[in-house]
C-alpha cells in the first residue's frame, strides 16, 4: 500500500516544534540511527519507513512495525539532500527523573545551533554524563538536524529545558563555567561533582548565570583563533574535567 | 550601478570547486569573517559588496573597494537561508612554503564534512599549529561551509591538499593517529613535534596511513556514545598533546 499524502504531510509537519511536541514525537532517518533507536528499551518507533533492502536486514522481531516503501516515496519523506533507506517517527524518549545534586551535569545557555547542541548531547553519552540541562531559549533538541547530531545519543541522555539557574542554585554543587577570560583548564584537577556551563556560540553564558560560576574555566590559546566552535569547546572541557 | 545578472552568475558559480580553483578565490559572508579577512595581510579581496550601513562602518581607507548593494541584491548574492550584510570575493591566502619536519602538524584522511573541515583548521589555528595536509580526497577547504566554519583562520592556517603518506614517511617525525582501539589519549604527555593524524569521519584512517602510526591514540570512553564528532576528537586530542 502506497504511502498517502496526509503519512507525508504529517511528517514534513515534524519538522517544526510545535507539531512535534503536539505529538510528542520527533523523526530521525538514516539506517543507523535507526536501528540503534529501535533497539533502546525507552523509546517506542510510531511509524517506520524503509526500503525493502533495509527492512530485510532486520531482525524477524522487528519487521512487523515497518511499512516498505520505494525510493521516490523516501524522496517525498526525507529531509535529507541525500535521502537514505529509513526515515522514522519515535515517541519522545522517556527517563527516570533526573538528579541535579549530584555527579557532573551540563548545562547549556542558549545554545542555538542545532548541530551543537546534538553533538553535546553526544559528547555528554560519551563521557558517561546521564543529565544535560539546556535553558528556554536553547534549540530544540528534538530537531532533526539536532537529532542527527546526537547519533543515538538521544536515547541515553536526559534532555531537560529549564532554568539552569534555578537548578544551580538548588544543587549545592560547585559550577564550571566556559568563558573566554577566566582560570586556565589545565590548572584544574579531575571532578567528580559539579555543573558545566556552556554558553550561547555567539554572546557566551548571560551575566546571572555567570554570577554562579565557582570557577570561570578558559581554554588556553596558543595560535590566533578568536575563539573555538562551542561544541568543540565543551569537548575539550569535558574530556579535561570529566575523561583522564 | 546596481549589480548585474553576471556578477551574481559569477559569485553563485564559485560555490562549485572546479569554478573556484579556475579563478583562484573563493567567497566569504558576514561582517565579522569579511571584515577580519580584509585586515589579513595575505588575502586580497576581489570584490566586496555590503549594505550601506555595513560600509559606513568600515575604515575610510578600505571603502573604495567595497561595493554598496541593497537587501535584494544581498539575498540574490547570498547562499545562505539569512543573507548577513556582506558577501565578498577574495584571492586564496598565500602562505610561506610549509615545513614538514618540525613542530607539530595537522594530517587529515579523506574528511568528508565541510563543516568538520573548517572546525578543524580554525583548532589549528587556536592550538599553534601552522600547517594542515588534507589527502586529496579530502573536502575543499574553499567550499562555503568550510570557509564559514574557519571563522578567520583561513588566513592564518596553510591547508594543503597532499599524499599524507608520502609527507610523513620523508618528515621523520611520529605519528599520532587517531583510533578506536589505541593506546589512551590521557597517559601521553604533551609533545612540541609529530603528526596528529586524523581519519574520515565513518571510515576512519585508511589502512596505508594507519601503519605509519608510531602511536595509536584513543580518548577513552566513560559512558556510550559509540564514536565522537571528527571536529570534537580532534580537538579534544590537539587540547590534551598540544594546548596543556
Amino acid at each position: 500500500m502506497p504511502i498517502t499524502k496526509s503519512q507525508v504531510k504529517y511528517i514534513q509537519s515534524l519538522a517544526h516544534k510545535k507539531f512535534r511536541d503536539a505529538e510528542g514525537v520527533f523523526v530521525v532517518e538514516g539506517p543507523k540511527m535507526v536501528a540503534e533507536l529501535l533497539q533502546a528499551s525507552n523509546l517506542q518507533p510510531r511509524a517506520v519507513y524503509a526500503l525493502p533492502g533495509w527492512i530485510g536486514e532486520q531482525p524477524a522481531s522487528l519487521r512487523s512495525a515497518l511499512t516498505g516503501i520505494n525510493e521516490s516515496e523516501l524522496e517525498r519523506l526525507s529531509a535529507l539532500t541525500t535521502p537514505n533507506q529509513v526515515v522514522a517517527v519515535f515517541g519522545k524518549p522517556v527517563f527516570p527523573p533526573p538528579v541535579f545534586d549530584r555527579g557532573v551535569l551540563l548545562a547549556l545557555d542558549g545554545i542555538q545551533d542545532p548541530g551543537n547542541l546534538g553533538t553535546m548531547v553526544r559528547l555528554a553519552d560519551w563521557f558517561g554524563i546521564a543529565t544535560v540541562v539546556c535553558s528556554p531559549d536553547s534549540a530544540d533538541v528534538f530537531n532533526p538536524k539536532a537529532i542527527q547530531s546526537t547519533m543515538g545519543s538521544i536515547a541515553r541522555v536526559s534532555v531537560c529545558y529549564a532554568e539552569p539557574g534555578e537548578l544551580i542554585s538548588a544543587s549545592g554543587l560547585p559550577v564550571y563555567a566556559a568563558m573566554l577570560e577566566g582560570e586556565g583548564l589545565y590548572g584544574i584537577g579531575r571532578i567528580d561533582r559539579g555543573w558545566i556551563l556552556i554558553g550561547n556560540e555567539s554572546k557566551g553564558i548571560r551575566p546571572e548565570l555567570q554570577a554562579l560560576a565557582t570557577h570561570r574555566v578558559t581554554i588556553p590559546r596558543i595560535g590566533h583563533a578568536e575563539s573555538l566552535n562551542a561544541a568543540v569547546a565543551t569537548g575539550i572541557i569535558l574530556s579535561h574535567l570529566v575523561g583522564r
